[in-house]
Parts: C-alpha cells; sequence; structure tokens
C-alpha cells in the first residue's frame, strides 16, 4: 500500500493528540514522527493513555524536524508563523491548526492579536480549510489553515444565512475545558474549572474576525466556559423581515444536503432538538440547526471543539486534498449515552 | 419572643425545599406546615436529607391546608391561582414563587402561557418581589409575586441601563439542572441532562415578558441547559453609542451601590471577572457586571435560581414586609472552591 | 458480501442503543430489526441521537419478533427468560446481555435475586459470554450470557490471581449513572445524581455471584455510584503471602499478553497510572492493573459498563462465533481528554 | 464585645479560604491577618471570590508573622514543623491543620513521609483535632492538630467499632479536586481531572496512620479521586462474628448521641440511605453509617474535606478551647440539591 507519512508538531497538546489519534488509525498515513517541544524522550501513550497499544512513538524535539509527506502544525499561536517560514517552501504540504494564516488581512489580525503579522507574505498562500466552503481549492492546495473551533461552528452555521438576515450578529459561544489547551493553568484547575460560566472573552474575541471574513456579516462574539471537557456551541442571534422555518430549513438543505459532516437537527420533539456538542464528542460532526420568532432568527451550531473544530476537520482537508474519500478514518459517530 | 408562623404549599420541589431551609434558620420565623400533594406523611428530610436534625415535620397534604401568618407557594405554574383564590382574602400575607402573578397584563400572560389567565381580577394585588426596585410596595404589600430566576437576573442586569442602551436587547440565559424541578423526567434523566447544553427553549422564553414588563425594554431570550445543579446567568446583548464602561459602571453604582444582595463585579483580572453562578449557590446575591466595545454593550448576571433567583429572594421580601433586618437569616456568602 | 441479520429486543435502552451503534458500523452484519415495548414506531434516532444520518430504522414491538441470525437480548432483568422460552430453540443464535443466565446454579440465583429461576432448564444451555475466558466454548455456542459489567471488570481482574491470593476478596465498584439504564426515576434525577457518592449496594451486591461463580474466590462487593455517565470501576482487595509486584505482573501477561482488549496498566509514574473508566469510553477494552503492599494485594480493572460492561463485548462474542477477526466493528480505541 | 485575634498562614489556599470564610463570619473573632507567601499585597477576595463585599483584608508576607490570639497553619506539609518552631512557645494558640504534627511516633512519621520527623520534641505538645474523642484535651490545649480530611472519617467511622470489628480494616476513600489544593499541575488540570475515577494512593496513603494511631485497628488504605470539588467518602470494610445491624447502631449512638456534628445515617429507604458529601458541602458535618452482611461490617462516613475535614473541624475546636458555644459560626446546614 501506498501511504504517506505524517509529522505532527505540538503532539504532546490537545489538537496534537487527536490528531495522532485519528492519524493512526487512517489506512493512508503513517505518523512517523510526533514532535514536542517539551516532552522529548517521552512515550506519546504516557501522556495521551488512550492511544497504549496504538503507538510505540516517542516524542521528538522539533529541532530534529524531519521531512514528511504532510506536516500537522498544533502549537502555541504565533509559533506555526516562524515554523513555516523556517521550513520554506520545500515541504510538500503542511496544515497549520494554529490561528496564524487564519485571517488573509494582516490589518485584522493586527486588531484582534495586538502585534503585526509575523509573516505577512506567507498569508496569500493558505487555503481556508473549510470543506463545506473551500472545497475545490483544497483539492490542491499546498498550504491550509485550519479555523477555530468556534469560528468553524459559527461560519457552517451563518454562511448559509447571508443574504438571508441582517448585517448584524451576535454570537454567544460556549465551550468546554480542552479548548484552553493541555497547560496547567490556574484558569484550568479543575476546582476552579468545574461548574464554570465563565465568560473569558465578553467582547472582541479572536474567532470574530474568522466568522466575518468567511460570512460578509458583521460579528459580535462573546464566549464561556462551561462545564465540559469537549464540546462547542454557538448561539447566532439575527434579524430577517418575513423569514420562516421554511426558508431557513431550504437554505440549509441546499448548503448541506450532499455533506457528509453536517447535519441539519432542528425538531419540534425530542430531547435533542438543536445541535449539541456532547454527541458529537470523538466525531467530524458539526450539526446546525435554527428557529424563528417574528423578525427574530436564531442559529446553532455544534462540534466537537478538537474534532470538527480542530482535528478531525484538518483531516478531512487532507482527505480531500489526497483525493481520498473524503470520509476515511472519520468514521466514528460518537456516543450516546455521554 | 414573637415569631409569625409560615407554610409552604410545594415544600417537597426545590424551591420548596430551600425555603425550609432558609425559614427554618431564620430567628423570627416558625414553620409550621410543609405542604405536599403527593408525598404526605413522609418525613420532610426524607426528601430534603441536608434538613436531618434540623426539622422533625412531616409533610401534609395541601387539602388540610392552615392558616399561616405567612404562606408561601412554590407549586407547579398554573396551580397558584387556585390556590389563591381558594384561600381567599383572609390570609394575611402570600408569598408566591409561581408565574401565575408575574405578569400584570392577562394578554401577555395568555401569549406566553397559552391560555386565558386563571385569576385575572387578582393580577393588581399582587406586589412584584424585587426588593430593589419595589421596596417601599414591598413594605405593606399582602399579596407578593416573586419573579422568575432568569427573569430576575435579566432584570437586575438591565434596569440600570434603561435609558442608555438602545431598545433591542437579546439575552442568552444558561441554568442547571434544578430550574426544571424535582420530578423525575427523560429530559432530566442524569445520563442525558450531564454535559448538556441544550438549548430548551430557543425563542420566546417565558421569562422574556416579565423583563419587558419591568424595564421597558424589547427583550428576546433564549434559555439553555448547561451542567450544573444551581446556578443561572444572563449574557444581556445590547447596543449603544458613546456609552463607556465608567458610564456604565456609574449607572450600577447609582442603582445598587445601597443594596445589600446586588454586587457589581466587572474586573480586569482574575478567574472571576465577571458574575459566574457556582460560588453564589445557596446564597441570595445576584452578581452583575458589564463590559463594553465601541457601539455593544454586554451586561452580566448571575445567581442561583433556588436562591435570589427563588426562595432566598422571596425571604427577603419576607424580610422588608415585616421590617426585619433585610438580611435576616440571608447570611450565607457561598463556598469557593465549589 | 453475505452479511447476516441481527435483531436486537430492548433497543431503546442504553445497552441497545450501543448495540445498534456498533452493529450498524459492522460490516458483516445488518440490523433489521430494532425492537421496544414502549417506543414502537419512532424513529431510532430520536431516541439515539448519535445514530442520526446512520439508521433510518424505526422501533418495532417485541410481539411482533422476526427471525434473526441473531438476536440480542437488552431487556429489564427477567424479562430475557421469558423471551427465550417464548423463541423456543429455532432461533439459531441468542445473545443476552440481561442477568436471567448469567449464574449456573439456580440456587444462587434464588440467593441474589429473590425468587425461584424462571427457566433453569435453560440454564446449561448458556455459554458465558467471556472471550478471555471461554474462547473456544464461544466458538460453538448457540446461546450466549454477557456478564454484568462490574462483574466482568471483577473476573478479568481477579481470575488471574487465584492461587496467588487469598480465598476472601472485598471488591468497592463504581459506576456511572448509564448503569441504571434510560428510564427516569428519582433515582437518576439529574439533581440528585450529579456528584454523587451513593452506596446504592451496601451488601450483597448481585454481581458478587458471577465473581464467585467464575474465580472461585469468596467475593464480597460494594457498588457505589459516582458523576460519571459511562464506566465502571473496580478496586479488589485481597491479602497474600510473599507475593511481589512482578509476581502480579508475570500472572496478568501469562493470562492476557495476547488478549486484544485487555491491557496491563500499572505505571509508577504519570497520570494514568492504574485503569480508568473515563478514557475507556465507547471502547471494547477492560484495563487492568494491581498494587502490593506487604500482605495486601490491589487489583484495579476500568471498562466502559456499556462497551465492555455490556454491549462491545457482547459483539466480540459474535465476532468469535462466527469467526470472524475477534476486533472487527470494535476498532475505536477511545479519546483523551474526555 | 471581646473578640480574639486570628491569623490565618497559607490563607490562599483552599483550607485557608475556607477558614476565613468561617473566621470572618464567627461573631468572637476577628481575622487580623491572611499570609500567604506567594500572593501579598492582593486583596483576598480576588482569591476567593465568595468574599467579596466581607473582607477588604489583603495577603501578608508570613515573614512579617504579627501576633495573634489564635494562628491557624494551613501550608504545604512540612513548612508548618519550621513555622512552629520559628514562633516558639510565646504564641499563646496554634491550630495546624498540616500534617507535621499529627502522628505523635516520630519513626511512624518516618515510615509515610519518608524523611525524619523535623521537630520531633515538639509532638508531645499537640492535641489531636478530633472533638468527638479528645474535647476535654482541647479544652485547655495551647497547640492543636486538626486530622487528615479522610483520616477524620474513617476515625469517626471506625472508632466506635474497636472491640466489635477484627483488627483489620480496608478503607476505601474517595476525594474531590479540592483535597489536592489550589495549585495548578497536571494532576488538577480540568480536562485531565473531570469524570476520573483515579487512585492516586493505591495502597499506604499517608492518613492509614492517623487512623491506627487513633483507633487501634490495622488499617490499610486506597484513595481515589472521583468528580467532585469538595466531598470525601470513606467505605470501611471490616469483618466481625455475630454482630447485627442493632448492635452497631448501638454503639454509634453511644458514640455520637449527643454530637453536635456527627449524625447517623443509615436509612433503609430514599436516595440518601448512607453518608454522602455532597449534601455536606460548607458544613461541619460528618455523617457516618453502616451495613452488615453475615460476618461482614461496612462502616461509610462523609464530610466536606474542606469543612469538618479541615477548615469548620478546626473551627469546632477553637470554639471549645475557647469555652464558646460548640456550633458557634457553624450553622450552616448544607445544600439540596446541590
Amino acid at each position: 500500500m501506498t501511504s504517506i507519512s505524517a509529522g505532527v508538531v505540538g503532539a504532546a497538546g490537545y489538537i496534537g493528540g487527536e490528531l495522532l489519534r485519528l492519524l493512526i488509525a487512517h489506512p493512508e498515513v503513517e505518523v512517523t514522527r510526533a514532535y514536542s517541544a517539551s516532552q522529548q524522550g517521552k512515550r506519546v501513550d504516557s501522556l495521551h493513555p488512550n492511544l497504549r497499544g496504538h503507538t510505540s512513538l516517542t516524542f521528538t524535539h522539533p529541532d530534529e524536524l524531519g521531512s514528511h509527506d504532510v506536516l500537522f502544525i498544533a502549537v502555541s499561536h504565533g509559533k506555526a508563523a516562524e515554523l513555516v517560514q523556517a521550513i520554506g517552501p520545500a515541504a510538500p504540504l503542511v496544515v497549520d491548526l494554529t490561528a496564524d494564516f487564519r485571517l488573509k488581512d494582516p490589518a485584522v489580525y493586527e486588531t484582534y492579536y495586538g502585534s503585526a503579522h509575523p509573516a505577512p507574505d506567507l498569508l496569500a498562500g493558505f487555503t481556508p480549510g473549510l470543506p463545506e466552503r473551500h472545497r475545490d481549492a483544497l483539492r490542491t492546495a499546498a498550504r491550509i489553515s485550519v479555523p477555530g473551533c468556534m469560528a468553524n461552528a459559527a461560519i457552517l452555521a451563518l454562511a448559509p444565512l447571508a443574504g438571508i438576515v441582517d448585517q448584524d450578529v451576535t454570537i454567544d459561544a460556549k465551550i468546554g475545558s480542552s479548548g484552553s489547551g493541555a497547560t496547567a493553568t490556574g484558569m484550568n484547575l479543575h476546582s476552579e474549572r468545574s461548574g464554570a460560566m465563565r465568560v473569558f472573552a465578553a467582547v472582541r474575541h479572536r474567532h470574530e474576525a474568522e466568522v466575518e471574513q468567511e460570512t460578509g456579516l458583521r460579528v459580535r462574539m462573546t464566549a464561556t466556559g462551561v462545564e465540559a471537557v469537549r464540546g462547542a456551541q454557538v448561539l447566532c442571534h439575527a434579524t430577517a423581515s418575513g423569514v420562516t422555518e421554511n426558508d431557513l430549513r431550504r437554505a440549509y438543505r441546499t448548503a448541506y444536503g450532499n455533506e457528509p459532516f453536517v447535519r441539519i437537527v432542528a425538531q419540534r420533539r425530542g430531547l435533542y432538538r438543536l445541535p449539541e456538542p456532547k454527541i458529537l464528542a470523538g466525531t467530524n460532526f458539526c450539526d446546525v440547526g435554527f428557529a424563528v420568532d417574528g423578525d427574530r432568527v436564531l442559529a446553532v451550531a455544534a462540534l466537537d471543539n478538537l474534532g470538527k473544530g480542530g482535528a478531525s476537520n484538518a483531516l478531512q482537508c487532507l482527505n480531500i486534498r489526497m483525493g481520498w474519500a473524503e470520509s476515511t478514518g472519520l468514521g466514528f459517530v460518537g456516543l450516546h449515552p455521554i
């Protein structure tokens, strides 16, 4: 079999670990190196205990970066730009899961990240890792920038509504603790984070800019950490005149009727009437739904922030790029109850 | 000592149990009866195990309603109206914690509750149980209607902003499982409710109408159940021109500077920068906070849905009504960590 | 391809739903009917929302039982015996996940279940669904009885120690809320069950008898519900003279060195040094580990009570019975973090 | 009023914060200093947000230790001994909540803590902070050593059984995350600790030695971290011949019939039949219960590890020492639901 070789930089993190889980099980990929600047020499399964019996890899320091058919980057924001500059154009395929190459406009980057973009000349080379919106471009992309977890959810919820709803949209995002990564800080101490409803970005969350870039809407986002490990949900509050639920259902069906990983969930009955992330843990699904009340439109999306909000979405992009069946290695349907 | 006698109808429920906890410890009140239509004869502490050693009461059927200096009603919505009609004007003081007498306009009631109000002539007799807004009226009230938990939070967050923000406000409310009561249903099965981000009222939550009535704003509310037992938080998304954080701080200080149970929490640093309900469990506090970004205003409030969102707020009203020190029996400051 | 047809009775429950999830994805099985006495006519994915997009089945009443190559029974304890009697010997293969046919001795059944066994003559026809201990018998079994979740964990932890440790063993079992099933009761109300450490079987848990039958040890088990949806863990407290950790490691390696779904986890470092269920959710793994202190031996096992403690273990039995690769359809490695 | 002045060393930790909460509300105590080696200058309520509005104290470095009528020590184990030596015999009353002075025999200390005791000559001066067992000695004590949380629970569960049960007892202890303190480490990262059933002390937990010292039994303890913030529960597995439930109930009643903070909970019905910690959060209760099955005896105890397992127990000791009503400042009855 002709598998490709993959390396993962930032493999000790949560997105990195999820990438390893998926890539190890992928029939066309061989993970040849897991890079970590802090855990070199340790066994991968000592940090990702779910991989016991599935890998004997140890972490390699990224200073010893090898060559790979595809390199995934899941490091801290800001460090990916350095790395992409360092490896240069020779690397055949780079999939970046950080924020560094998500925003096309360096000025917008500076507004949201507080410093000049470290490599503005490289921005144009990146294709957004949004299969539902840039599938054709992804087929030939050499550099892919995977969107932020809450951004991806909001883009998938709102993109079909552009032209239907008014320009101003308020997004209320909720996310589990894995969204802040694997490094212990007071913020993520169990006794503090447990049972939280913590508004960690009252205004101007960085994912706002990604959603605006992709949808053309004017977006205001507030993000709250709630009790969960995995999972993100966005409630997008919009307005529109004379729009019915049927109009919305039609818009979503047009957009996602053939999508393998976007499901429309907007039911009148049952417990799980609208998208909810817990049943999506470990999957590549983004569920989207909606409701209407007079001039008010609510769009809802849910996903696993490490899955369709990160690692598995990146793998979907790789599948497209390589011409493999798009759902290869992404077959897990999720658990219930959970 | 001259204590007054209190009865609690619906004492087997969660609001009822919280009332019992507070009233039993109150130095001026003696709980003489705990009424429950389904648990008669059982020991109160068999359902409320925290009261072991603190009461030997058993539940009495409400058909055997006695006379009390004050009667608290914490039954299912709709049944309070029947009860209030049945007991008639003789009962000296009734504090109703259901939705039955919260809305002044029977037409609005019908819009939100789907049927005609069962006792419209009694509506005018009820004073809203909002100490921060109707303290003087409460001093002489004979009938008090305690607001809904999320409504109370939203009213306290938004009332100081009326005249400052634009008319349209979107409220994103989160609440723990105790908000749906002590009756087992599929909705509240632990395996289903655990880790939920469940949009149970996508549009037109009933508490909308209460907030509109009290603030004069046009309110749209979405309510989501999140993983918690106690606790409710509202994020109120508003707009305004040329408003600064200092303007908002001043408005809140004017409104709540002397309030014993509303704290202004809007800090630049720390984990608990904005109001969060978990540290309020068991207390009578409502914490309120805010943020501004250009033309956007975010107001946040948090409380214990069974506390300031219900039972302890009712007790604060009673303290006012009786002329006792307003914080009598409400001294618990809350736990951290929790 | 020559797939076999499968029916699941009790398909609306949690074990039933997990069976459906696994069978639907199994390449050699076609689920032709999902039976439920209470949910007939409803869509399967209305109760098991993780299956949206993966099945269009609706529930059939078990009175309309069809013929299947394999029938899985996941009903309430006691009802499986009736069903097995009703379908008679014609059904080619029955896999029972209830307690009805787990105990070989009807007298022991009566001791633990409080009534005479309803079909003692059928007991001998059932092979225990314990691949690690009865693999050869399973290859030709027509009736398979899958062990209880905590029993399976304890058997896998203790069986290698028979002959090494003394006769008396005390087992401390912990389990998540899904172990009590999908029917709403006060016991499983979220507000009551959340954060619980509830000793629901102080002494004489029914799974004791299964462990005694299979290991020959004298077992005393206490079971406590803790905060989790999926997951069971047993701590088996035993004594022995002159036994070292190396002796135990050797015993476990001899027993499980070639087992695809039992991993030995007993490390000196790291967070996950001993078996823990949360990283096993959705998998078919049972992790086993141990520790020694003088004359004291601790054996630990963890599994997903709906997985290796139920549905996926049943599927492993089916794979053995049909001669398929034993891990077919059981490849999910589990999530971290979770 | 003649209140006494109190200082708390280690006031930024969780036990320290709980002490502050209780002392601030205590009518006879004035907290004059909150000491922290790492947080000096910060407001106390920035780390303990439940104290907002209840204190304006800032943290003082312990190098600037003042004189106090009573000094509480809640620092890391090992540092209390240094501090007690430094302050010398002049300090009128010291209540130590660390492990440093719990074990009377320096040899046992060395066995369990791995190094020689740093101040063996001071050991004899400490009275165990166990009101139920050393009340008289506490009335005149100048140095009090408060037991470990799980040790206190186990001592209260087992002490009445000494002479009734056989010598060997196995204890299975469960505890919430606050038991590992307020310092962020990988162990306590929310994503790792959430939903855990983590055997962090498979054998030879340090609290074993405390239980042996106080009960005379031979104790073996295993400790597991489960999903909770506050709360500890011990299941004590013992054996005995011919003992009935009535015998046990009588023994517990004899021991605790007049105790204000030990409740006997062993019921045949209801959800909370045996002691469970969640309803004890914030209280000073230790609930104890039991079950018998033939020659097997199970004793169960539950408490809040920061409450009766630490801070509030220390306050109960102070009340005894000062001759105040024993329950002064300890009136919180606990929440339900929670």
